[in-house]
């Protein structure tokens, strides 16, 4: 890690070698790019990879890949749906799901799919509204600002309307997206084949996992839906050294913190993150060890966490180690220095940094008391209980008076959430429930108020099992009627889980609205302050921090070197057979071990490529200059995930399933003629002898 | 935490205020204890002392209380012993236990007790094995000349000799003791009295546990010994402003790291060790939960796991906390400031902090493997078997070349562990192989060639299960025979668990080797020089870092302020029966609620001081002036943590049991009259009413 961090310093004194950023789309620096590559893309090839990403409202991108609403992205992005659409004689998780008719795409419960139509700068009414404004009124009047102008945007539930704070606020712009609720699973391999390598792989290359997935869009008539704009299926895919471009939502980054912030990171929230997730993992494992039904509804959770984890960490690996951290204090020293120096700057910019070092001491102060109650015991049960109690309490209000997730423009998610059929299962339920009271009680301690009000004298496994047995909320109907009930359906409710919920709620929101007020608030307004010293200094024309919008960036297909090893950049699917040895997580499927003899295994099926992205970029397209999609992002390589804190353009790798590795799959091994026809409308060479 | 750790920075500015310090029983500072309270210990109040105190060698402190060799600990101590005496259909952990006669004290399998008969300097003798030694020698040099020291001292297997590295290199002394390895078990209370309130209560107070037990050291020929030295037992107990004195083991402590060592500790080793940790706990947690026979025979094991992962948290918050780490800042600086201005100083001592950087550089890139590949896999299976394994190979070489655990002074344990025949099992032991071989390919990754070559086309799971069902070495006499047979045994042993441990050994053994040349000797080497620095500046008279060697400090019974929040130092039994709930871990067992009615509710029951204890302090014996044991330690509160780097005389609380408490339970609530009365001759007043 050191001499890979080592490298990653050199890497970022020289940041003219290296493609980060994660650019906008409406601020894409087009003629750099033509200045390096001799391609830079126009208006109209922006917009249109714009109107053909589509971003997963859950949490990954994805693109449309024909005129039909045909949706590419991740396996793991989809795995959810496959799983709630799973049972335990139909395990579409294990087996694979091929929707061979357009009659048997199966509808996705709580999906949402977003394509982003427009962007308006909206900076100047939010700095309106917060002008003068005390550090603990801030966050209030941003949000009721925000509420405003996300409403008068949101026309109907067909139209969402985010306000993005970009710069950590020296820019807001209003994104206008279409939103689709109607999302169905047209396609998804087995798990063994989707995660290959598992978790021992996963933030590795050389890497072999068909990690693809296809849904389709449908209108909320439940029709079909024609798209004008989506990505034509590159057969060939991409090359060694091909420029490349990724347009998906990078879910976030962190590397305009200040060195307190970034302190608050490695030595508070990462550690306590770490041990969290760590406990729910061997829970989780051992709990999927009881049984096959058991290790279904629990494999996901599992793997998701693992996932987490894995990141996690590799995150506070980049902090804790003292090159890296160094080159943060650098970085920062020097914006200060330059600051102290400059007779005009220094009244405006040089107290924000020990300002900012005193709202992080207090965020010390109220950090796990926000998780732990704000945050909830956990449950899904638990989780729409607390919906329910709190709508009663939030919609009778005025629309920007309400918590920011209960405003009138977001109010579609809550009301899918409420229709959604999906199982939720006792014994998971019960599970979380009870681990997430006992965290309670362990970081609150016995004896607080909080914890004796809701405990009582009952332990957490026995209020848990009571809330989760007695709870009627697996019923959308019940929750529907709860929530047209309001206030007095809510109080007047028995529900266990709706009255744990009620007991929750004081407290959790007493220290919700402290630390909006004490953090949140301070650290937005003197966000605004170093956002303009960084312009104020250091010029305009940097990426901002991602922020689960729509990016585009690019790099090159390329592997790399770290001390005698040297990683090419392209696997090919006879890797996958050669990396085969029967034992979970490295079995491929039958499908896979059938097919073998029918494929030709130098077929491209995984490879590299130094574009910068982090968590939120899964199932983003790779795209070439002609706008064809030539790959599918679903992982990074272990150097990328410090990416969080700082981009290393030596190490930091892109990984993605290959293009020509997907059409292979599709026709060969899974027979989706149906689907293969779609991507690649006349039959092209597809990795098949 | 932070108000806290500010009141904590107050305290450690004014050292006059708190009794800090770890003393060693030769170097006992008792005319600054009489200037302060008017009494100081002679030599033979000391010597008294020492030789009633005894250690358990497997991590606690204890007492002997009667001239017939009974001792008293904590239960949580013993809890061990009590497991493995224990089977599903007479479980002494749920029930507790007490032998009503002396034939009925039941032998502890592994248990070894330790009197501390004498310490000679050998400082001499180290400094010139090692002179002029290069970094990367030191250790092996080092240790040759500690195991010819120990085997000269070691004249049979009743004297333990040991070598202590005391102030890090500033003084070795060989302490040597009285081996006893006939330990019987005489009473133990339910678990649910001893760990009344649980990991919640744990690390808190105030507080209403029983941990305590009663032991019985037997002689090589199974009979009773006579003790010349023993500690009264004081019925009335301590009370509010007593002068109190522990006596016992603190495992460790390092509050004389340098910054570079501490960074280590709070961005590398202990957010590594919490993960592990956390997720050990959550599978154990839930592996309980199969079974009412899973839970008895695991929770042994999560009650350590819980201890650790709140102590290590609690270590980790400490160094996290800016305020205290900068006072460790500002200690180091202080400290090379004055040598950097004395031109005699400074060429000594002026390299050694900036030498030290650079091995905790090193150990930072060697730290995981080596945990990983030297730690092992775990499971007592696996362990046994690297003994054997080992054993074979350096049995053979002369006794200074050995590893250290292996020279011929050391062997007493091993010959214990061979010979015990302590139950193991088969669940519990596939469990934590396989979680050890899945951690082993999650940080080497699944290519590394050892883990290629262990697992093979195995998962971590069917090797493990293999490698349990297929051992014969759950035998002892299976042991003893590879033991005897030597190097051609080994090679020859078809048993799968020692083919993991062979396949294991060289890597485990490189690594090993890498980190005694590299971390372990020049940390040593330089240990010497810092020690050497310390004195120079700051002159002699503080107390060494601890190092579960014998240890005397002294305290007041005290509570402690903190905001508007003021604790006071003794609880009672009716505290107790107020607390009970009736839900684990607030649930008294039917002993105590049958007695209720017939004990005097005011008897105190649990009590807080202000001495400087640590892990390893559990079960020393709380005296008063006249050397009469008037409490129990065996906890300390939330402020204790800290303690690891620092003492805070203003929150630091050692806690106890009372010995009015213990009384009152063994006359009152246990019937155990034959000890009560050896305890306390003359029937005295106990609680009862």
């Amino acid at each position: 890690m050191n001499r890979a961090l080592l490298t990653a310093l050199l890497a970022l004194a020289a940041p003219a070698l290296a493609d980060e950023g994660m650019w906008t789309l409406n601020d894409f620096p087009a003629d750099k790019l033509k200045a390096k590559y001799g391609f830079g893309p126009d208006k109209a090839w922006l917009d249109h990879v714009r109107l053909s990403s589509v971003r997963l409202a859950g949490g990954c991108s994805a693109s449309l890949v024909s005129a039909d609403g045909l949706v590419l992205t991740n396996h793991h992005c989809v795995r959810r749906c496959v799983e709630k659409l799973s049972t335990p004689k139909a395990d579409y998780i294990a087996a694979g799901f091929y929707a061979k008719a357009e009659k048997d795409e199966l509808k996705c419960q709580e999906f949402e799919l977003n394509q982003l139509e427009a962007i308006t700068d909206v900076t100047a009414r939010l700095n309106a509204a917060t002008r003068g404004a005390a550090p603990e009124k801030f966050f209030e009047l941003q949000k009721q600002e925000m509420a405003k102008i996300e409403k008068e945007c949101a026309t109907s539930d067909e139209v969402r309307c985010d306000v993005v704070t970009l710069y950590r606020g020296g820019r807001y712009d209003l994104y206008q997206y279409r939103r689709f609720q109607d999302v169905r699973l047209v396609f998804a391999p087995e798990q063994a084949a989707a995660h290959f390598g598992g978790d021992p792989d996963n933030f590795n290359f050389p890497r072999y996992s068909f990690d693809a997935s296809f849904l389709r869009v449908y209108g909320k008539d439940g029709k079909k839906l024609k798209f004008d704009h989506f990505l034509k299926f590159s057969p060939a895919g991409a090359r060694e050294g091909d420029l490349t471009f990724v347009s998906g939502n990078p879910g976030g980054t962190n590397r305009t913190l200040t060195l307190s912030q970034l302190e608050f990171e490695r030595d508070v929230r990462l550690p306590w993150l770490l041990s969290r997730i760590a406990e729910v993992r061997g829970t989780l494992n051992e709990f999927g060890k009881k049984s096959k039904e058991a290790a279904r509804i629990s494999n996901g959770n599992l793997m998701q966490i693992e996932n987490s984890f894995k990141a996690l960490r590799g995150r506070h690996a980049a902090l804790a180690d003292k090159a890296f951290f160094g080159t943060k204090v650098a970085e920062e020293q020097a914006l200060r220095k330059k600051i102290e120096a400059d007779a005009k700057l220094k009244p405006q910019f040089a107290s924000a940094w020990s300002e900012m070092d005193k709202v992080v001491e207090r965020q010390r102060q109220l950090y796990k008391d926000f998780m732990i109650l704000e945050g909830g015991p956990g449950s899904e049960l638990f989780g729409i209980a607390r919906l329910l109690v709190r709508a009663a309490d939030e919609l009778p209000k005025a629309n920007p008076e309400r918590l920011k997730e209960y405003a009138d423009a977001r109010l579609p998610p809550m009301k899918q959430k409420i229709a959604s059929n999906a199982p939720i299962y006792d014994d998971l339920e019960e599970l979380t429930l009870a681990w997430g009271l006992t965290k309670l009680r362990e970081e609150l301690g016995a004896d607080h108020p909080t914890v004796v009000a809701l405990l009582g004298k009952q332990s957490p496994e026995a209020l848990a099992k009571a809330a989760v047995k007695g709870s009627k909320l697996k019923d959308p109907k019940e929750r529907q009627k709860l929530f047209d009930g309001g206030k007095a359906a809510i109080d007047a409710s028995k529900d266990p889980m709706i009255a744990l919920a009620r007991a929750y709620d004081a407290d959790a929101r007493a220290i919700r609205k402290k630390y909006e007020d004490e953090i949140d608030g301070p650290v937005r307004k003197i966000g605004e302050v170093l956002a303009k010293a960084r312009v104020a200094v250091r010029g305009a024309g940097e990426a901002p921090d991602a922020t689960f919008t729509l990016r585009l960036n690019y790099g090159t297909v390329k592997g790399w070197s770290l001390g005698d090893k040297t990683v090419t950049p392209v696997t090919t699917l006879a890797g996958a057979f050669a990396r085969h040895n029967g034992s979970e997580p490295f079995a491929l499927p039958k499908s896979w071990l059938d097919a073998q003899k029918k494929l030709d295994g130098t077929t491209p099926y995984n490879f590299a490529t130094d574009n910068d992205i982090i968590g939120g970029n899964s199932g983003s397209p790779v795209i070439n200059k002609e706008g064809e999609v030539v790959g599918l992002i679903f992982d990074g390589n272990i150097h990328s995930l410090g990416g969080d804190y700082g981009y290393d353009g030596v190490l930091n790798r892109a990984v993605a399933v290959h293009s020509a590795g997907i059409l292979a799959g599709l026709r060969t091994i899974y027979g989706a003629t149906r689907i293969a026809d779609e991507l690649v409308p006349a039959a092209a060479p597809a990795g098949g002898k």
